[in-house]
């Protein structure tokens, strides 16, 4: 999430009350979480374990859990309780606004675009030229879609992402703050959803195209030219290259990347990033010819135990 | 299904031309099918196979297609096709009603909550305080929603069970009239479906957070504070208890358990219940740590199986 | 899709500006996709590969990109990119028609059948009598529902085949010009999608019987009294025969054939046709029992492994 103008490291320490060690005009031009933090950024950490990665992240400020020296040119805001704060800041900044018409007036609908009936179109959508979105289709606020799109009926654009902090009692909701971008000649199959960023943005990348049922996380960045096959489930910040193929079912669990031009077999399942240019099959997947042979190899083995026997 | 006041064993047995054994005025305060049954209720058997398991169930008055001496202190019906009478029943108590607008005049909804454009909410539904409904969820009648729930858009509460009696020629379909409960501070991602029970409860527990395009089959109870990933799959007649962790696109069988607090990992598939506080892989799925011994073995099996040739 | 009066090949020929070989008034009376194509159709091919299927099928006419010599009772138009002019055809024999209002008044609506609020009915769509079609249904134009048919809500019925070609820039649009059709006794469950043919038509046989998520693809025929589980995916051109049982997330690849009465296992992946009378599992599927003495086998390798070490 990107604030214009941007803010005062003071101003924004004020909002969650909290004691901050740097020049009170010290700029935050955004706010967003560990995994799409910018230049100029805010975010968060709370585990020990992340400290450094936060401190030498480009986030030029970070809400911190302890005390510490301070890092040339960033700022430090200290808080009890970071995820709690954080989500305050994004809550602040991009506050849910009710609505009471299918289509808000404060959307920007472009020229030769059809919305078909039943259409729910969010507070400040922005949905470009000659889209064809089909009935019961549902666009969450601030959603950004390019021009030529189509979209199915039942799919969801902008959901919230599914992030949880467990506390003792309950699990904690991260309060998504960020957008869903569809690029240009983009088509999304029904009943698709396509979550949010938490800060930054969800991008389903120019031509790619989606069957139905599918899940793509918050965070997820998917190329361009992509074909996904139905029902197929991308989990949160995942990076999906140009001109991959994700056959039925495929899933991919969060934080992976995927290389340019990979093709993956039916109902694989992704707990590793992948190399581009290479055809993988397996849950876990592996490169196809090898997932083959272990394949052709289990056949024969139970044959080969009742000769050993 | 509770009956409010108590039936009659004779008006009962009346309502579907049928005779019976015992008391004409044994009470019978509720109707459920076998899975689900409690001390007072009526359920019904058609299969000798299943006859001593309804026969000491909780069940107070059993519809049989067979003349046997009734047990003490139970009630028996006699009928030459149960399952069709039990629905007739189930149709009789919980008649399907036309709604005429989105949103029934009948249905409770609480202060502080949002209800967005184009949700469907059915006949005497309730809806607590401090929910968040977006647009296009539809909620059938009957459904029962806690205080700081927030369902997505595209999501369908309520939705029949998938349950189908094969008949020579057809399969019958078995009309659900149970409920869908959703407990305080539940999240249900996009594109949800939770089934009703057929005569019971489905509930989702207090404090569980649903990712989007999960399935979850009537009569199912999922516990507290449960975390399930996107397209993870419960069938009938499940119990997840507390803390579970199901990650994306996990299968679970019908009238399964999984224990309190287990974590079952992406893809996995469950045949058979699982004890709380491990983690699983695989379909079938197994201790994790087997099944990854499993997959290092099986990759090594091609070379071995060329150097025994 | 039928043409009703059959056209002229010349007029076919003109309206994409192309050579013919072939008596002008040779009768076109369909066009339909090379899986699908009927006697008196027009196709289309585009590769050598193809070639000699395309002109052996039962097409009568064919769209080809060489020059070649036309075959006895046939007529061939010549184009330079023949899957765009065939694209052309569809459109104009089936161009994508706005709809104003949830339910078209070209719809025809049967007696007796319940369509609850929310629900969108495209044009010319006919649906039989008696049936139920809960809220926020989608119901895409030209398709067909029999009577006595449940539809949950979230399904979508008739939304566009994912098909597309390969361009070097781009991957290309097959826009879908075919019908969904679901026959008598359907039950369709809750966030559904039943894409329509691309040409042809997708048919739900009589009786059959779908759970909630389930995705059938373009084209693909489902046979009568099938049942298949929650989040069941099946792609384009699927043959499944009377009677077979698909359990929760199998997923079967295009063009395959599934024999009457096959029961499928959960999470299976069908990469092959199978024979009817037999219960499968596994990805890639195979017999169950052959599958499970696998399972077995593969348990016990780490264990003999280590021995050997």
């Amino acid at each position: 999430m990107h604030f214009n103008p941007s803010q005062k490291l003071s101003k924004i320490a004020a909002l969650i009350n909290a004691e901050f060690d740097g020049d009170p005009d010290f700029p935050i031009t955004g706010i967003n979480e560990i995994h799409r933090v910018k230049r100029g950024d805010i975010t968060f950490v709370d585990h020990p374990k992340y400290y450094e990665k936060a401190l030498k992240s480009n986030a030029s400020t970070i809400i911190i859990n302890k005390k510490i020296e301070c890092p040339n040119g960033k700022a430090l805001i200290y808080s009890d309780d970071p995820f709690r704060d954080f989500i305050k800041l994004v809550k602040n900044f991009r506050p849910f606004k009710t609505s009471s018409s299918m289509i808000s007036p404060t959307a920007d609908i472009g020229e030769g675009t059809i919305i078909q009936p039943g259409v729910f179109v969010g507070n400040h959508v922005k949905i470009g030229n000659n889209c064809l979105v089909h009935a019961n289709v549902s666009i969450y606020d601030n959603s950004v879609i390019g021009d030529n799109v189509i979209i199915h009926s039942g799919a969801v654009i902008g959901s919230d992402g599914f992030y949880f902090k467990r506390r003792p009692e309950y699990q904690d909701k991260f309060e998504s703050g960020g957008r869903a971008v569809i690029e240009d000649h983009v088509e999304i199959g029904a009943c698709c959803t396509i979550d949010r960023g938490v800060t930054g943005d969800t991008v389903i990348g120019r031509g790619s195209k989606l069957d139905n049922h599918i899940h793509i996380g918050h965070d997820s960045i998917i190329g361009k030219n992509c074909l996904f096959a139905a029902q197929v489930g991308i989990a949160g910040c995942v990076n999906i290259e140009d001109d991959v193929i994700l056959w039925g079912q495929v899933g991919v669990q969060k934080d992976l990347t995927v290389g340019k031009g990979a093709v993956v077999l039916g109902q694989s399942g992704l707990a590793k990033s992948l190399k581009g240019g290479i055809t993988y099959f397996g849950s876990p997947a592996v490169e196809v010819r090898q997932k083959m042979k272990e394949i052709a190899a289990l056949k024969k083995l139970p044959e080969i135990f009742k000769k050993l026997d």
